[in-house]
């Protein structure tokens, strides 16, 4: 759930002026994101999602983000459109901060996904990993393998309050994968945090992507990777591979698998659960008191990675190299 | 800040399904009320809101909540409209929890608010009181001068933690207002509940009312006594007599006092002052570990009940008996 920033009457009146929207007829607090302040705007002209970006985001990433939006939603992928005011610009300052209108996307996040689901997930992570390229802007991912040791510094002390042997687990893991990693994959823009949260649906249809706030230059197997995770287990833990199936395959309808990338795959997803695993374990050990946010649990990332790393090929997922 | 329940997808379109709204094209969690969890709800028609019922409200009244609203507004108050589904019922159950669906109202509502607004929110408050009349659901007020006593008495023990004194000054005016509290003033419906957070405005102008789920029947004057606790003091804690004057002159200029209303206002002002303490006081103490919700400054109304304490007669809030 996202903070709000409380934001006074008339600079909210004063911000939106500058655009050619009209008369703001309603503005509510949602809760959608999680490092942003969100609302949904109501306008004369109808609804937009107004977004603050909270001291968690670097304002020099900005330009990419809000680049890359209008960059996939001018090739025809259903994301947000950044709204420009009368001056051009899509950035702008409210109450402190750096702040942007963007578009509102209908439909609705899922709360349990089904197979057929998993196949439009797939289909639409790769149009998206298509029409990212000539986006002229870069982002190197700081949530790659040479991030996630200095995570994992910030909080080793403590892993092992969390599970018994957790810590020692962690930096054998990183031993491995920081030797391991795989190198020469094809690279692009990835959203490389593709979860339910993020796609909408509307009558049984992928009808968007949102929260462009992790893109960033990588593998592109490696978001496939970070799908499986979020996409294909069910609640109990286990992998449900009718789902891996459908969401490669659906995305290898839209883009071709390199059969080093389906070589690579089970040490991409083992990588993946490392980097949520340490992410969540960040937030769940640094959670300050009376934070509006509960923390995601680690170990449903620790499963995760125990499994694939039982993993020898990509079969497992479902998926062969035709 | 809401609490937000979970809904299934499935649950949700079963739900809906059963009013004539059309299909759902968007559903999020807001940021309004504090008692339940409140969507916005997009369908092919347009914008409502869902709210479900938590456990704080008692399901018997909701007859009496969802009542009221459909009948202040048929008298022509701008409030939520229960939407009826098409076997004529406008309380549903979704997700374990009663739900119902209202109409969207346009506004906002305001951070600052001015003295034009106090004027135009004594307006709508003595609209309220005088649309109210032939209601024919009854709710005594649980929160009124023999509920405050029980509120105490689950945190006595505490209370002098969050100030020194704080519990015998609390018994103190509980001795004294249960003695002295007004009887025989004009009765009705009142919102009980009338903060800033609950009136939304448009370019300037009132443009409604929510959140109905403290309304009740008790004296009139009360609830202008709480718009005065709500509306009418500033950050430092001063009686903005201004704005009092505006608020009382708004509410007169609709439906006129009696002359034992206006002598009666102190006192009512220092119940309501302290029936917010108590409230506020009982929810700062037994905030679990957790919670979402950020717990309001009991203290701001510790301030407030004893501005009213040294208050002699009505002009102190600008209201004089013309």
């Amino acid at each position: 759930m996202a903070v709000y920033t409380e934001i006074p009457d008339d600079e909210l009146d004063a911000f939106v002026a500058a655009y050619d929207l009209g008369e703001v007829t309603s503005v509510k607090g949602i809760a959608e994101g999680v490092e942003n302040s969100n609302y949904l705007l109501g306008t004369v002209n109808g609804q937009f999602i107004l977004t603050l970006y909270e001291k968690r985001v670097d304002p020099a990433d900005l330009p990419f983000f809000v680049g890359l939006m209008e960059h996939l939603a001018g090739r025809g992928l259903s994301c947000p459109l950044p709204v420009r005011d009368r001056s051009g610009k899509a950035l702008n300052r409210l109450a402190g901060r750096p702040a942007a209108i963007v578009t509102f996307l209908p439909g609705r996040s899922l709360r349990r996904s089904k197979t057929e689901h998993c196949v439009a997930v797939g289909e639409a992570l790769a149009q998206l990993h298509l029409a990212g390229d000539g986006f002229v802007l870069r982002r190197p991912n700081a949530l790659s393998v040479r991030g996630w040791r200095p995570i994992y510094q910030q909080c080793s002390g403590r892993a092992d309050s969390v599970f018994p042997g957790l810590g020692a687990e962690i930096e054998r893991e990183l031993d491995y994968l920081e030797e391991h990693w795989p190198r020469g994959l094809p690279q692009g823009v990835i959203h490389a945090d593709l979860f339910p949260d993020n796609v909408f649906f509307l009558g049984g249809e992928l009808s968007g992507l949102i929260d462009f706030y992790f893109a960033c230059d990588d593998m592109l197997a490696y978001d496939v990777a970070i799908c499986l995770n979020a996409w294909c287990f069910e609640p109990d833990g286990a992998l449900n591979v009718t789902k891996a199936r459908a969401l490669t395959s659906g995305y290898r309808a839209v883009r071709a698998f390199r059969s080093e990338e389906i070589a690579a795959l089970p040490l991409l997803a083992r990588g993946s659960a490392l980097r949520f695993l340490l992410t969540r374990l960040h937030d769940w050990l640094e959670v300050p008191a009376g934070a509006l946010v509960v923390p995601k649990d680690p170990l449903e990332y620790y499963r995760k990675l125990r499994f694939h790393r039982g993993v020898s090929d990509a079969s497992a997922y479902g998926l062969v190299d035709a």
